[in-house]
């Protein structure tokens, strides 16, 4: 499977694709970081990332892009041009019907490093080890936006199992639920 | 000048089209209210909602989109959500190479009803009353959106007044700085 990972932004996007090959194993396909300039309207940067966007969506057909879930920020201004980046990002991908996952900041920590709370160096230590990079990927954009595709290769199977058991859990749920009103109608009868 | 006003939302976005005439006339072309539901992943609501806008801009042709600005909101959920959506509409209009203009929601209050802080209840009555319509647009986010496009007709001619006054006060100022550089050099020679 291939992921297309995006940390967004507006002044810097982070862009990575990995494929991931059997067991834990993925393979470093592209990355780079995509800036638009801060003294452009803002309408005119979203259409450069957009631009970007669908350029990278030709050029490497990923089967699924992972981005980051934007929360909140410390900057107002910041956090709203993040989601605006972001929404521009899952809009292309609807367009070719692919699917779009948010990973949220955290959960690409805990799955890359085994800590939630571990900082921009420790992620692309882990980055640059399990892909094998010769250099680590720079500025840490970059290297986000790989480990949001990892994250996304590493935590799919494991969500797609939880997916699976929670739905047979519903399934006798409910058959313990008919039989319970079957056997409450045979008793009031 | 025909204006697109757009007070963006993902569950409800409100959507109004306004002519503007001599003097301070204004006339509505249309107005509803998107909505795209809350249960779907969010790609496929912002895809919904920018079909929705490219619809709206081949029926209407406006020459300048007016998009709320958004600062911040109580629930970030919804203001990323906000943010997310005005970011779509923003793409769709610099596709067609069309202006897009934010005003902030005390702009839109001043410009309509004379206060930032005018409630709903009140633009919805100043709406109404300029646009000359028999019913109160409804809900909230359609009047908004009318609102907004008037904002921008009623701020427009203003603003570039403004920034023609500038430009001359900067011009004269350029021509002074210049002629006091050359009294200097006459006087130091």
């Amino acid at each position: 499977m291939r992921v297309f990972g995006v940390d967004p932004g507006l002044t810097r996007c982070g862009f990575g694709v990995v494929d991931g090959g059997p067991g834990r194993t993925v393979r470093p396909v592209a990355v780079d970081v995509i800036r638009t300039p801060a003294d452009e309207d803002l309408s005119r940067r979203l259409l450069q990332l957009s631009d970007a966007v669908e350029k990278w969506l030709d050029d490497h057909r990923p089967q699924v892009v992972a981005v980051e879930r934007v929360f909140s920020q410390h900057n107002v201004r910041t956090a709203m041009g993040t989601a605006q980046a972001g929404g521009i990002v899952a809009l292309a991908a609807a367009r070719r019907d692919l699917p779009v996952v948010f990973h949220t900041p955290s959960e690409v920590k805990a799955a890359v490093t085994g800590s939630g709370r571990a900082d921009k160096a420790q992620v692309t230590a882990m980055v640059t080890k399990v892909l094998g990079l010769k250099t680590a990927p720079k500025p840490a954009d970059a290297a986000d936006a790989l480990a949001l595709a990892i994250c996304h290769l590493w935590r799919a199977p494991m969500k797609s199992r939880l997916d699976e058991a929670r739905a047979r859990a519903e399934q006798l749920a409910r058959t313990h639920r008919a039989k319970l009103a079957e056997a409450r109608e045979r008793m009031t009868r």
